[in-house]
């Protein structure tokens, strides 16, 4: 039956669908097109074969699914808490407070409330590694899924999809039962110890958001602050012209633009001027972003643009990244950025060094060389049809008012936490910062100098030997564990800070030693290695299972540079280009992922680009 | 060295990333993880393998690809005309004609031009089976993508991607090289043979849109519009507050909707009426999209909403159909639409039939029985928290602006045009519609009673015996191809018009006949079967290969139900639910689409959902 089904369809691009006219046999329509039937007709079948597999597949696995969730459902109806309909108001606003949750389950009552605002690197790696049945979870998120940044260059082109790279945090959260809310987080009140959250809008068709938020409390025992950060200005005027690359959203709305921008530079009212225009690629910041984000321009265009659009377009195509410091990449190895800098050398990326963005205009970006004055005559200017402003990170505005009302934070752009990831200035301690919302406080080795000399001039001479130099590297090590790192390298360090050749360490010669140290530990950078290793020391913390104080270990530091990467990894070995090390790129972030599902997204994602190219349609 | 590399990585969710600390092997930091390892690396290496030998078959491909690329490209740098970079003016506004285009080819001067409007179902016909040399053709359209509209309803709930339904239109252009521009047909200029075009506005980042339209006029020999429709309105107030269901913007805008009131619904501010509300979804007009919409939602609920989201939502959801005929699906078999609403009334979808729809309040759809009156008393109201708006199409602005300025043209909702599908009013006959837009004009036989009777009376006795009635019918099927369906059914109807009994039909016996063939000629539905049937047909007569007037061939029509699907088919047969439906609905439309890309995307949609359910993520 379903082989008569499907053979009955001549025609091979007509769907049926709906119709008011009744069915008949109609016979009689001849076309000039019966010689190439046969041909067709054996096309279709393997075509039919194939899907009829691919089918079978799918289809037998989903009854399974479907009969064992209907299984699972049918038993798991629980009472809902009568509060968690009905929350009772209180606080210092009173509001609602949400003591109970709508999936709360029974044995949930009672254990300690821990609430997790964001749901990025930090959060997700809180909740991958916390113990099952600890705590009663609730995250707090504006977002409803997690979202796997590293990749998301790719997506401005169209490598990779926009769902491939998340994950939804319900799936995350559902090992610890976790509650998810999705609101936003304004305020916390460190004293009841409950967070102030804003819903957005609630009725589906007002179109005034702001006045319909409600606000209500969360109440916590302990809280995770993992709410990332927003981009730093630099005081730059005209941002509002600029895109960013923090969101999902914001990798989408580049994606339109480039390709709009593509499709105008087609039309035959667009001057060669404009064209120029449109197709010029500005990149503020030579960060790892910004790199790959020319990269993936670049293998756009010389993989996609110049099959499917007039060729002409393709010598109109430039790409420019403006970097305030000596080179691109500029935190790794040396060799490593110039390897970048030649490369894209040879593709028409042009790399502007030693140059700070002064305006964006509407249409031009306006730079100067740091070595010039701030007088207009030094300054340069460049024509874009996209700007991407990626040049570091800054507070956001619910950390700001957090840091503000925290009298002891003194850090510009970031939350202070101690070495336990404890934010600085919260009372009982119940109040944690991950990822690139915080940094730890680095100790001021210099300020304990005396203590620190006391405790190893053990025989009270006035000067360390070098058993009692190696007690101050033991002592400083045990007290000062961000430390650790720098201490190990100077172990033998005797001798280059015995200045006067005495045979020991003078008081003197020891500050000099310690303002190296201070020098060195340099504050963790905002990566989302830090933040996940952040996330997965805190989750051990918080159920006891280290007492130790946080350590992060890099494990390396990779950039894709358009068909070839570069890395750097903690045993010392650089991987400098190759075709490889695409290759290898790839493995590491697709071993990263968080779900099989994302997973299987990334590898199809990278086969389907292959196989067909990149798709051109802007949706 | 590879495999070095990857062991590297102790941590499994940790991802390298940038760093400004300078490596070092620090091995001091233990964890109580240690005993978990041995299992984790195993299945690392596992999952090394898999990604390694997906990459290593991806990565060859690539480098294939790109080399087969640059050695094209090399070649193929043309000279760009001088005219197409600086288009002269002209015409009756005086605006750039657009003589000449980027992409020109030197063999394609001279050739007619062929400029088709729109990139729907009729467009992509056409192009697909032009004939290869004969045009120079420019597609004009906003998207610059076809749309597989049949399986819109799946991408409202994430069934399907919407990328898996697109098909770049330059790709499907390529093979008659046609031109692509991303605008807008605002205006024919029929005396001068020129569209007038308005362009999206140019410059990158301007905010005002309208204001920086360029508008350039577009010269044709011969004009296909395939431009589509737009919705009805029905004089409904309020429609500002629904979604329609005709782009793929639409399903992404009621996916989002979707997913972010179930998120609101969650919150525990929302009072259990407003949840009620949030969750209930109504659907104004019961025909396949409504239908479709409503299964997707419902599978939705059923395999996703409840394993992921708290418990109590699934008992607030709520699904309703607003019809205004009997049954919905009523172009279809009564049995079918049966069929289709007891299986809804299973899956509580709840179906109102014989009703309107009165207006569209912010938060509630108001509709009122037919058999009732009008007053407020009657009237029925039902809240909702989302609100489609499906119930049938009407002329878009260019295409009702036409219409006005072509005198004869009369039909309230779309273009007429012969049977050759030319637009009817068009003095040279250069203008084509085909799919939504147009409508092929029905002949009324009656009006032509004495021609037709005049000319089979042969032995001019003023009645015609079974002979010359014979003549009649093949008379009217020669003369009004379109009545050809009906006349076949009529061949044997001589005793039934004899309403005498004479053994003869008389003239008013055969104006009883031919107003009967008048009346069951209807007109042909909006569907993309009859699109593409339309574009077919003027590829093949616009190349000469056929003389023949068009005729519809209806093969079949299907509706998707959720988890089942119902059809029903030229030959009489009809599909009325199954599991095994829902498997031959999915190979229809599988074998239907333009190409291998989404044909892969659509069955790696459906193993996916299948495999890791529905993406919950709003993005």
């Amino acid at each position: 039956m379903f082989r008569g089904v499907l053979r009955v369809n001549p025609h091979r691009y007509q769907i049926p669908r709906f119709s008011a006219i009744t069915s008949s046999s109609q016979r009689t329509f001849v076309t000039g097109k019966t010689t190439a039937k046969p041909k067709r007709s054996r096309r279709r079948k393997i075509g039919y074969a194939v899907g009829t597999a691919t089918l079978i597949g799918t289809f037998s696995y989903l009854i399974t699914q479907d009969y064992l969730f209907l299984q699972e459902a049918k038993g798991a109806h629980e009472q809902v808490p009568f509060l968690a309909l009905h929350p009772e108001r209180g606080g210092v606003k009173n509001l609602p407070v949400v003591t109970h949750q709508l999936d709360d389950l029974a044995q949930d009552e009672g254990k300690p409330r821990l609430v997790i605002i964001g749901s990025g690197w930090g959060a997700v790696s809180v909740l991958r590694n916390l113990d099952k049945d600890k705590f009663n979870v609730t995250i707090i998120s504006p977002n409803n899924y997690f979202l796997f940044t590293p990749l998301l260059p790719s997506v401005c082109v169209g490598t990779n999809e926009p769902r491939s790279l998340l994950e939804p945090i319900r799936k995350i959260a559902a090992r610890v039962r976790g509650h998810f809310l999705e609101a936003q987080a304004i305020d916390v009140d460190i004293e009841n110890k409950m967070i102030e959250v804003k819903s957005m809008r609630l009725m589906a068709n007002d179109n005034e958001t702001e006045g319909k938020a409600e606000h209500f409390y969360v109440p916590y025992d302990q809280l995770v602050l993992a709410v990332g950060a927003t981009s730093i200005t630099h005081g730059v005027q005209g941002l509002n012209h600029t895109h960013q690359l923090k969101t999902v959203q914001d990798a989408m709305a580049i994606r339109r633009k480039v390709m709009e921008n593509v499709e105008k530079a087609c039309l035959p009212t667009t001057t060669p001027e404009q064209r120029k225009q449109l197709l010029s690629f500005v990149v503020c910041g030579g960060g790892p972003t910004g790199v790959e984000f020319s990269a993936e321009i670049f293998d756009w265009i010389n993989e996609d643009l110049v099959k499917w659009f007039p060729k002409l377009l393709r010598e109109d195509v430039s790409v420019t990244i403006i970097q305030s410091r000596d080179h691109i990449l500029n935190q790794m190895d040396v060799h490593i950025s110039e390897f970048a800098e030649s490369r894209f050398k040879r593709e028409n990326i042009n790399v502007v060094t030693n140059a700070r963005v002064v305006r964006i205009e509407d249409n031009n970006v306006v730079y100067k060389y740091k070595s010039n004055g701030d007088n207009e005559e030094d300054l340069h200017s460049i024509p874009y049809g996209l700007c991407l402003w990626s040049t570091g990170i800054a507070m956001t505005p619910f950390v700001q008012s957090l840091s503000e009302k925290l009298g002891i934070q003194n850090h510009q752009r970031v939350l202070l936490t101690d070495e336990f990831l404890r934010v600085k200035g919260v009372p009982d301690m119940s109040i944690f910062a991950v990822g690139d919302c915080a940094t730890i406080e680095n100790p001021k080795l210099i300020e304990h100098i005396e203590e620190i000399f006391e405790n190893s001039d053990k025989n009270k001479d006035g000067r360390l030997n070098t058993e009692e130099f190696n007690d101050v590297i033991a002592y400083i090590k045990r007290k000062f564990p961000l430390t650790r790192q720098h201490c190990e390298k100077l172990e033998r360090a005797f001798e280059k800070y015995d200045l006067d050749h005495s045979g020991t360490i003078e008081i003197q010669e020891l500050a000099k030693f310690l303002r190296d140290i201070d020098k060195k530990v340099t504050q963790l950078p905002a990566t989302a290695q830090v933040a996940s290793q952040q996330g997965e020391y805190l989750a051990k913390y918080l159920t006891n299972r280290t007492n130790n104080p946080f350590i992060y270990k890099h494990l390396g530091t990779l950039a894709y540079l358009g068909n070839t990467a570069v890395g750097e990894f903690t045993w010392g070995y650089k991987m400098i280009g190759g075709l490889y090390s695409m290759y290898l790129w790839r493995s590491v972030y697709w071993s990263e992922q968080v779900s099989m599902r994302t997973r299987m997204n990334l590898s199809l994602d990278w086969t389907k680009q292959a196989l067909f190219g990149r798709d051109l349609s802007i949706v």
